[in-house]
């Protein structure tokens, strides 16, 4: 009998990047580990959710609602304060686009992704994606048979002649009727740290409005701020929803796992009008609604002021972390390694010398782990496109879930197995250009060869 | 610019009936709704759930997971306490099947109904399902472009000389390879309280595994016990996991929401081991993973026991709500009207005589609603099959959301609106058949007839 029961679905989805990562960590026990995007262990809000479960279940009578299904869009508290928490930091507190009953909650904003997927794309539809971008939304394009076109970056964001570029030659292959949407991380990129301007936002949508004629359809922007209350310097950057003409095109995905806690899972998307009714059927054939005890503990946490204040002490660990990092990184990497000094997030994108593989199956990888130190080969952030080659010498480093130590010492270990591994190039290149070696010890020489094998 | 950008899958997701009915309640403030499958808001584990909440961040340092991200396939104690009681209610402790590895934990067990019709079916595939079923299966079915083909029902479960016939017309018109598996809610069925003998559901697998060989791959049976622990009378039966051969072929769908509390949505699978590793992909997707901290709720309920003693409370008080809404069916319901006595679960499934149609256009219905009470119309659980007509005389009534005293105005209004109605319906006979009316006032008899356009 062929095993030829799975879906087209379930055949295209691969085994999850994180899957393998984290087999990785179980597999060695005394690894440091750069490259889960978990949040610190002990800045968890252990005696605040307690606080506010005690608030929501001590002081009611049986028959209070939190352990009751609710509806399928959300607890009406929870999204009437995620509408206005969301129109206060984007300066809007007028604007209607911030409306209660736009807001859909969600199993984390992951869901959300995963939704909007299926509302919007068939398989062989096209998504534009940040190059690099989050991988974990690689995985849900990939399941649903989407084609991801990598947008290149800059250090402020999208590279917009890029975007452009795309787009005409798209429209030039009749291929803009399967463009459906730009997904932008726009705050702290995952992984590249990068925030993106309100003004590039603003001319990236302009730019997909002008090929919507020619898609005869809307080309939405879905803006993935998964990181935007994690900011610990400079200030904070409104959202696309603050564009002009942003109610029917832009959709915020928004969650409170990463700022509070990421064992609640719950998120949220601030949706089109036109787009709202579609998610939340499909919502609804998920699970109709998300666990209404854990948006009950949220809506708790928003309304009492504990969110805000497990903010800022959540601002002051991340920024000391950071700043672990980025020390580190100036002591021990080689100085040919760039990285932008982050101002939020969990991430450190760091670029190697080109010459510098880092790949899951590069030298580098594959030592790092010997050494017990794991990182996400920066080739895994980009997005399976054929139009241009994979870049192979980054790597997202997390300062989040490692303690300050072990970020000292992951990087100094990193740093030294860079240092070596450039060492060993200058001295095969000098060795093959028939010049003197920089190294004197003809043993060394040897040493350095036999270890490359 | 046409609308267009809506996926195929969004184009076929229909507004689900369960929102429908939502509305209907929030439109009739004073409605006494038979109709929600919610459980006693009365009997929710208020006090229990701030205990074990208490019990699991009370007595740990920052720094424990119950807050942190959790892996996919869920909590090791949830899955490992699930895999047991699930072996300890089968009395096959020993039994290999009952693994800890093969259950996945899900947000309610309508999310593991969705991942599987997503992993194991393509738009056009074929879903046997009972007849009727429960409605909210179909709302998935009809949005990934599934074609249900409905089984008849006996008072003790499918008819298996139904699926039989069923099959093997399935053979002669070369459909056999559409068939992906059959979806039984085995304990207390929704809509029918109808609960499958275990020799029925190994019957039903061996008359599948016959139809293998032509169907070209496996065809799974897909046992939905959502119910199952909410037996208040009679002995348990065990799953069709206990059956020799299930391990590859059968797929037990259970939840912790209805017996614990809705208001968690934690569910879970035990899947066989071809189907796991394709499941947890497409769930790691989704969502990656449940949310740890109701998981840590759940783990700590079912080993402290607070489950166990919960679910006696819970049995006492639907097997009382039960025995209410019964005593008002033989009270108020006209004598043609049947049902099954409830021995467990949450609904009680009348049968008209056929002239009295029930569905949502139907006179009863509306005027049902008038009166400010609601039931779920019959028509509602029949799935979308165009080989049969769709049954028009039936009702769920639900004793599960409403107290005692609604039940009983409930169906006593209802009783009241049926009689009517089929006096109605006996007068006009009898005038259309020129016989002298039973009903001695000309008066009444104009009045009847006005009421009924």
């Amino acid at each position: 009998m062929k095993s030829t029961f799975l879906s087209q679905l379930a055949q295209r989805s691969n085994e999850p990047a994180i899957s393998w990562l984290m087999r990785l960590t179980l597999d060695h026990p005394k690894l440091i580990s750069l490259a889960a995007g978990f949040t610190d262990n002990n800045s968890l809000p252990v005696s605040q959710t307690l606080r506010l479960v005690e608030q929501i279940l001590g002081g009611k009578k049986p028959g209070s609602s939190p352990l009751q299904y609710g509806s399928t869009a959300g607890d009406p508290d929870l999204r009437r304060l995620t509408a206005h928490d969301l129109a206060l930091l984007d300066g809007h507190a007028e604007a209607r686009i911030y409306s209660a009953d736009r807001v859909l909650i969600t199993n984390g904003s992951q869901q959300l992704l995963y939704l909007l997927s299926e509302c919007l794309c068939d398989p062989g539809d096209i998504v534009l994606v940040e190059d690099p971008s989050y991988f974990v939304f690689f995985g849900i394009a990939q399941s649903h048979g989407l084609q991801c076109r990598g947008i290149s970056m800059k250090d402020d964001g999208l590279d917009l002649d890029h975007l452009e570029t795309r787009l005409s030659a798209l429209k030039r292959k009749k291929q803009l009727h399967r463009v459906k949407m730009l997904y932008l991380v726009s705050y702290f990129q995952n992984p590249s740290g990068v925030t993106t301007s309100l003004k590039k936002k603003a001319e990236a949508l302009a730019i997909l409005r002008r090929y919507e004629k020619d898609a005869g359809h809307p080309i939405f922007l879905l803006e993935d701020a998964a990181y935007r209350e994690l900011r610990f310097y400079g200030p904070d950057v409104p959202s696309a929803l603050a564009i002009e003409g942003a109610a029917e095109r832009v959709i915020y995905a928004g969650t409170y796992s990463k700022p509070f806690a990421t064992g609640m899972r719950v998120g949220f998307g601030l949706l089109p009008k036109a787009l709202f009714e579609n998610v939340y059927r499909i919502k609804s054939n998920h699970d109709f609604g998300t666990s209404n005890l854990l948006q009950h503990i949220m809506a708790r946490a928003l309304a009492s002021g504990e969110y805000e204040a497990h903010l800022a002490d959540l601002h002051y660990r991340y920024a000391r972390k950071a700043h672990a990092m980025t020390q580190a990184l100036r002591e021990y990497f080689p100085t040919e390694v760039e990285w932008l000094e982050p101002a939020g997030g969990l991430y450190v994108w760091a670029r190697l010398p080109r010459r510098l593989k880092s790949g899951v199956k590069s030298d580098l990888f594959k030592s790092a782990l010997k050494k017990n130190v794991l990182y996400v080969p920066g080739e895994l952030c980009y997005a399976d496109d054929p139009t241009r080659p994979r870049p192979n010498h980054e790597m997202r480093l997390s300062f989040g879930g490692a303690t300050q130590q072990e970020i000292g010492e992951g990087i100094a270990r990193l740093g030294r197995l860079m240092a070596r591994s450039l060492e060993h190039k200058a001295v095969i290149r000098a060795i093959r250009a028939g010049k003197k070696s920089p190294v004197t010890s003809r043993k060394k020489v040897f040493t350095l060869l036999r270890g490359r094998k």
